[in-house]
């Protein structure tokens, strides 16, 4: 039969596991790995210590603490943080389970179990986690805002220099009108725009203090956690003590601005793999971010671009999990939180990265202007011959019409469709008059488009600045 | 599948084509039906209808229609409107793909061809879609917002009637310490009140008018495209004429919000089940919102706490789906964008329901504060008889020991902990003085959490006030 | 809502209860709509109907129903069935919640409520509706097989059709080495294969029966279980009754194998847009599968690859959905499994479709082997000059890097890379010989990979043998 | 203006990367770390280096290495992976990108690079990455189908032994009917049994060889790839050259397998922890898998639980991950591919550690029948009471609104329903008898549920046969 797991076995729990008052039974190793989050949070170390010294200081100022244990108690904490910033800090096996107790357990070697004792009075593990990631998580989505704002500025960059290069624009993947490289290259760079206006947004109620919650119920001593948030740099406060410790929401509402991130970077990503394949050939990558093939000498393959389009699947698999986590899990804390910390790290890492590649790969391109102009042909005017018509007052579904049979005319005649003669033209509809042959000019249709966001090159300039201004936001 | 393409005689399928059972005069009846959205697109006929009288306008104003062809189009756009208004719109199967197509062909039933056969110039249906979507989201939001705010009106107007009483505060589901059950209620208003901050964020994106972007590059014929989205109540223009037609943003940002909604109704929903089972017993729901067995005579089940709580699967599920139809696919408008419509209207009906719902739920169930009160226990006050110790200055870590210590006591006695003789207690510390049977009283115990956030009558009050001002911004 | 619950008058609502603008009668009338699932789950008519006609003959044979109530119920929901069948079934709106409590109030109408109220005996609509579910899911993907099978079959015949033609392989969308277009084909043969197999492992489990197993505890009447199996042509029992009133992993399961094929012919469909666009040009897709644009008229878009592609998200969606609707909810049933079954219609829709679409696209697109050989570039033979060395005795590496610097030669002098000299040849390495001309023939290469599953004819020939063959099983 | 990086700056290419030979420019540093997978990929380095040893065997049947070549070569590889096992293999930053090329690269250094570069003849990373992730995952898979024996043991083991406490069945966590403990955990047993099935279905299209299939094309040099696939104890092989690098169905499949599993899992948890709350408290955790609280003394929380529940969502997030990552891409080999594989490793560690924590819970709780009993209640028996109307012949739908009129008329006394007098029952319906008290037993109402899958003993008792049957399959 099935072994029933004998507790006697097992060793006793360690002697100063926060929560070993009482416990007698054994303990099961695989549990303690299970459990511990020691090895991801522990990239909180500087947070965590910041935080416990706003706590020691709030706790001083009720009278919880002395002048000289508070003292103490933050010089102790320097020296802890300085033990994580260079490597030295000894952590205990099996006895360090997080961050929390790795650091209250070398304070109390420090200074003594009297006073490190007392640090944690009025505080649970549950505000206090919350208060760590928020931190830290802050500080990266301002780290992140600044990549992104060099990606856009990339964007804007190239889109002033390279203004005059006319491109087939796609719908469908298929020819549809001329449009400007640089009018391409503002249509993600507005996207981009919009990642940083939810990223401000986002990052005001991340940037809330939980504090002083307790464990759910908030904290007896009269703490001001206001002061604690103003020492901390939050904006304001959690206003619910239940809410504060149950509370996720901040990062499944980053990792949701991250894989909206990852849609926008897929997309781009796309484009310029399809345009970087021989066949279309219109941007050539920079050998930084191209890698070869271990068996096939010829090969150059956007590796950088197909890593940024595949972790979109990553960003959004990281949102996806924590929401399962999340989702009907009774109020407060629950364990089930703890799966909250590694999504977070790891989509932080990842868009920071791909942002970064994406700025690195868009810099250093180089385009094919004479593969572009290749790629234009006459049938992506036919919508161009159709308005040719409209302005000479003919209906436009009639006009669509006409202008479809002169490209199954072209088609029939196996001739591009600005080589049709004059009387094949009016052949089909007669009011075609000899300018007609004026519409057959790309750089002509794509000024013809110059209402606000179109591809003229006038409006793409003010596009230009009307990006750069988003900037300065 | 309404044809605008007459360019070339549909080719007959191949000769030896290998397949063709279904398949009759070189169509395909599955392929109309799957291509087709005019089942679910009719919900747009009064935005698609307004759009088209706003781009009439702005052609008419640059000289593409006259006065009396913008009159005709108006006049007949409003019978067409009105038509589907009073259901007597016929559609024309086969015929009419979509709404777009519906309402044109309509048109030129009623005022001629001629003149209907001028609406679209300078249109294509890729910004004419966005924008009917964008209408009619931004409107829903709006409702949406207003059933959010009644909700949490009902979360507040319940927190100060019912102020009084106290329940246990859980975490882990374990009994942790006593709060006011108002104190829970706001536990879920104020992330209720996140929500509707972050509605009004998207719906700010959601408002923006993709009119006279065309089919990617942009309108040649000068539409004053300001003028347009003034009378249609956009906030603004989307900047870039290919972004506007590829962008789907505005739909998977609602879906993120929406599932973050759904994310805080299960768990709301999670709690309400656990209460309302017989164990526990806080909470009796309404008639209204229960239902009986088919089998078992005495069961009352909470079949809208769990309808709302499985729906949160339905939210998130139509946005994984959408985000991943958008996926890696290339720049501008590409037929997988049509997989946008559905999960929108869905998710727009199912969030609107289960809010209104939840407030239903709410506002009519009754508390058991007696029951309430029996799952009080006094162990629940170890955190109390700790932070007793704390303010006769002894550290909290052995605090925490010493209080864990009387709970092992009492369970090994086998009697409540406050049933503890005075000698028990100073058997386990000596400094328990005659003062500390005053620590075992719930109210107190409430009481004493009164910083902000907390469970104290005060703070609580606090937090309905501002609770109550986040609904006036 | 039909109420089985009659044990006490709907309790009013509370006095002073803070909401009720839409609450009339103690009842709310959208909680009628939003518990109701009739307007879905009428799809399930005759299963329900099958199995209710099963459970009155086992009832039978344990002496609950005499030989004449059976008659009576047979023939009654014989016609029930037919009323549905001819669509004059006639609804009662507020009282038929669902398909079971609308059959049974026909049949009651029908037969007399003495008899008609004996039915349900010893059942639960929680067995019930699982019965249903798992009928009409078991029918559905025999069909869906089938589908399938043609599928497989187009593969496999346009394969042997076409197997002269070679055209560029692809690895990261650059041209790699040349192919078999039939050996193309053949790369997503052996995957809708798989999802045959996986399919019919499905299958089996779905084709359980949980009836008899009531409400949760099972029948106590001493029904025989696997008599009715065997009615319904079930393949065994549900073997607990918890878990058969529990368990929707039978949706989940045919939802991930959903996902899985719409993951096929996401990628299946994106490398025909590709290579049906203007740049790549092999195939072209028939009129049948595409569509035009309303402005634009030269286009000709492959829309029913892309919603295809698009729909792919779908099916993920519904799966993700309702997986996060199971997750973490208690055991036996819960009203959140009603949200288990309009995911079911709409993805077995969609699959089926789907599948039909792409064989409709497949049957009847031409390829282009012109446009496919002019894309066949002599760089793509650079693994085949390395090969060439490496049959001279060079080690692999030395072998790539030599033939890497032949391609970097050929590029610096803008030529192709066999139209370098043979002088040029040696100046790069003196081993090539005269020989090495040979190696620039397309059809040669395709033939040296003559190993199992490689692109030479006979390779391909016998994967078309053993693809053929996953069929018969 | 944002600068653009220039290429000049950056290091030239490291000289021994495999693609290096034609490559010129410069390198990112942080694209050497977005690109690299040496990290989580040397995990494989025993797969890899087994399958390295096949390939070179193989190509020396078929002459590409004499004999002292080979040996030479199996004697280095072997070395290598002993540098491995034994921690001692030196990395090389920047230039060990992957498993593969480090394995190379230092056999290289021990054999000589003239025969070591022989080793990769008509061979690609493609087929070789697929290769050892398919090596390394079958045995994976072996290990944890083991632990989940183990689970399936437990919940028999226990099963057997504690047969005769009888508990409140629930459903929509209401209290239902009598049901035995060992009904209930057999209902988790039996779906635990199904993902065995499962696993062993998904292992069998795991273990398929796609070594041979080169980069995509197949091998030019005739190797045996049924031996090969022998050797590694493969089931077969990749049956297309261009399928077998393309593939990475057997990932998805196996996360979800995994995803499902977890969602089975989760539902367990769910129903300990809420067994396990002081209001239920059907079940007490071994301490070895609660823990306290670091400021509530008497908390002891089923964390162990929650993080089994928690992780349902890691497991699905990463299926639902790398779903969207292959969702779309172009067939055969793009370096999206990379993001298959941490996912992969990240789910097997988890479901692995999930079952045997879920074992350790399940073998160590201990239950609490007392509480089981009281929780009990008469009303439960509504439905017996029913069916006891039933056997004197009373229809059920009458006899379900009569017992439906006993519990309201209990509840109006204010008292249970056992206690009403036979006047009172004979006052709701003359049909009552005096036998009708014997229906207030619950373990005579769990007997009569005799009929397969019920809750009688017999009933359980051969549903732990059948359990066990499945193992031995």
């Amino acid at each position: 039969m099935a072994s029933f797991r004998q507790n006697a076995a097992a060793s006793a729990p360690a002697k100063n596991m926060l929560w070993g008052g009482r416990f007698t039974g054994g303990l099961d190793p695989l549990m303690i790995t299970y459990n511990a989050s020691l090895r991801f949070d522990r990239v909180f170390y500087a947070q965590d210590i910041r935080g416990s010294i706003a706590w020691a200081r709030a706790n001083h100022h009720v009278g919880i603490l002395t002048a000289a244990e508070f003292a103490s108690i933050e010089q102790g904490l320097t020296q802890v943080s300085q033990e994580w910033a260079s490597n030295t800090f000894a952590i205990q096996p099996d006895i360090d389970e997080d961050i929390h107790t790795a650091n209250e357990r070398r304070l109390g070697e420090l200074i003594g179990k009297d006073v490190a004792g007392k640090l944690h009075t009025g505080r649970s593990r549950n505000d206090q986690v919350a208060t760590d990631m928020r931190l830290w998580l802050r500080d990266r989505l301002d780290e992140i805002a600044a990549h992104l704002v060099e990606l856009v500025k990339v964007v804007a960059g190239r889109a002033e220099l390279e203004i005059e290069h006319v491109m087939p624009g796609y719908t469908h993947l298929q020819r549809a009108q001329p449009i400007r490289w640089s009018h391409w290259l503002l249509s993600y760079g507005f996207p981009f725009a919009s990642d940083l206006e939810r990223l401000r947004e986002v990052r005001k109620r991340v940037n809330r203090c939980p504090l002083g919650c307790g464990a759910l119920a908030g904290n007896p001593f009269g703490v001001d956690r206001d002061a604690i948030a103003r020492e901390l740099e939050f904006d304001g406060l959690m206003p619910n003590s239940l809410a504060a410790v149950a509370d996720r929401d901040f990062v499944v509402e980053t990792l949701q601005w991250a894989s909206m991130l990852g849609l926008h970077l897929s997309r781009w990503a796309e484009d310029l793999i399809v345009y970087s394949s021989a066949e279309f050939g219109f941007v050539r990558l920079s050998d930084a971010y191209s890698t070869g093939s271990s068996l096939m000498p010829q090969k150059k393959n956007p590796d950088a671009l197909e890593l940024v389009r595949g972790k979109s699947g990553r960003l959004f698999g990281a949102m996806a999990g924590l929401m399962m986590s999340v989702k009907g899990i009774p109020s407060t804390y629950n364990k089930d939180l703890q799966e909250s910390v590694e999504p977070m790290l790891d989509v932080i890492t990842t868009v920071s990265d791909s942002i970064q590649i994406a700025t690195g790969v868009l810099s250093t391109l180089s385009i094919q202007p004479e593969n572009m102009m290749k790629s234009l042909t006459p049938d992506m005017l036919a919508t161009d011959l159709s308005e040719y018509l409209v302005r000479k007052g003919v209906p436009f579904r009639e006009t669509h019409h006409i202008s479809g049979q002169v490209v199954a005319l072209a088609e029939k005649e196996g001739i591009a469709m600005d080589s049709l003669s004059f009387d094949q033209l009016t052949g089909v509809d007669h009011r075609f008059e000899k300018d007609v042959m004026s519409v057959f000019d790309y750089q002509k249709s794509a000024e013809t488009r110059a209402v606000r966001g179109g591809t003229s090159k006038s409006a793409v300039q003010e596009q230009i600045r009307s990006l750069k201004e988003t900037l300065s936001n």
